[in-house]
């Protein structure tokens, strides 16, 4: 089963409680559970240890972000990214080949969405003869305490305008995220289900 | 007659030497000349006088971008925008009612396009009922001395897709914006030529 969920850890407290029942219920049963999250503020252990934090028995093998499954692309396709993502991921890519870049990745970068920043990005994209554009997720914005955020999806859109492209997206919904999680339950779509 | 260019004065010396040869041939002509542009760097007047600085024989009357149009817009419609706009061109909204925002505008805001300025202006539209977006230009991206730049049109798109609306472009290539230099001019669509 997946159980589904965005940045948990930044939810109400009444849904976080919650959350934490049905996943104390689950852990009861004998289904195989793995958690789906489009966070990419934070690496995996570290957002796994802040889950822990908060009183949900949970493993960093269970948890399934996007930039892991980004750091599997780009293994696959011999890729070397330019980053622009959040400084708390950046650990996540320490041992990624980042030289001379022949693709791009966004994450949710926050306070790394500088107009610098963004033209570096784009610089890099309009420079590559064939130019790859991933993005960690595709959702508009997300409240925090102080209020809306923009989310990654917008930026990706920027990007994807700016150079006439369309990017990857790594994260929920994509077919191909899910399928990996799927990989490692060793199970096939018509045998889980999921809460989104 | 128009004559259209982006941001003359960040050409290369060469086709700043031709536009201003041009320039002067049709002066010399009886033909109506307007200059069009999408310059939403700097007022109408501080433009001119940068034209003419560099050599131009030209005036505030026969100059069109996109902030006059949008203001002109602003009145018929009774809204008051919320600007994520250069600081050169902010003098030329000085007369213009910003309180209780019930619409965006949106120019080529430079290092104002903070992660901070366009979470705001996305909160703006958010909140508003009905809500209307301005774009003054819908380009990709521009050269400057330093390299390239990320235009307003992928500021725009960002924002679109925040939002899920479509902005209204004033300026190039909006027939509205034409339409309000053939108003000026008083000519027909078929009366006139450009060089765009």
């Amino acid at each position: 089963m997946f159980m589904c969920y965005r940045s948990a850890v930044r939810q109400h407290a009444a849904e976080l409680i919650c959350l934490i029942g049905a996943e104390e219920r689950l852990k009861e049963s004998d289904l195989q559970l793995r958690f789906c999250t489009n966070e990419t503020q934070a690496t995996r252990k570290n957002f796994v240890a802040k889950l822990q934090r908060l009183g949900f028995d949970i493993s960093v093998s269970e948890v399934f972000p996007p930039a892991p499954a980004a750091i599997a692309v780009l293994n696959e396709r011999g890729l070397r990214p330019h980053l622009l993502v959040h400084d708390g991921l950046l650990p996540e890519f320490d041992a990624v080949d980042k030289t001379n870049p022949n693709c791009v990745i966004v994450g949710d970068a926050a306070e790394n969405f500088s107009y610098q920043n963004l033209n570096e990005a784009f610089r890099v994209l309009i420079g590559l003869e064939r130019p790859v554009l991933f993005s960690l997720g595709q959702g508009r914005y997300y409240k925090e305490t102080d209020g809306l955020k923009l989310d990654v999806g917008v930026y990706m859109k920027a990007l994807e305008y700016a150079c006439d492209l369309k990017a990857e997206v790594i994260g929920k919904p994509s077919p191909t995220f899910f399928q990996s999680v799927l990989n490692d339950m060793g199970l096939k779509p018509n045998e889980v289900c999921s809460n989104e």
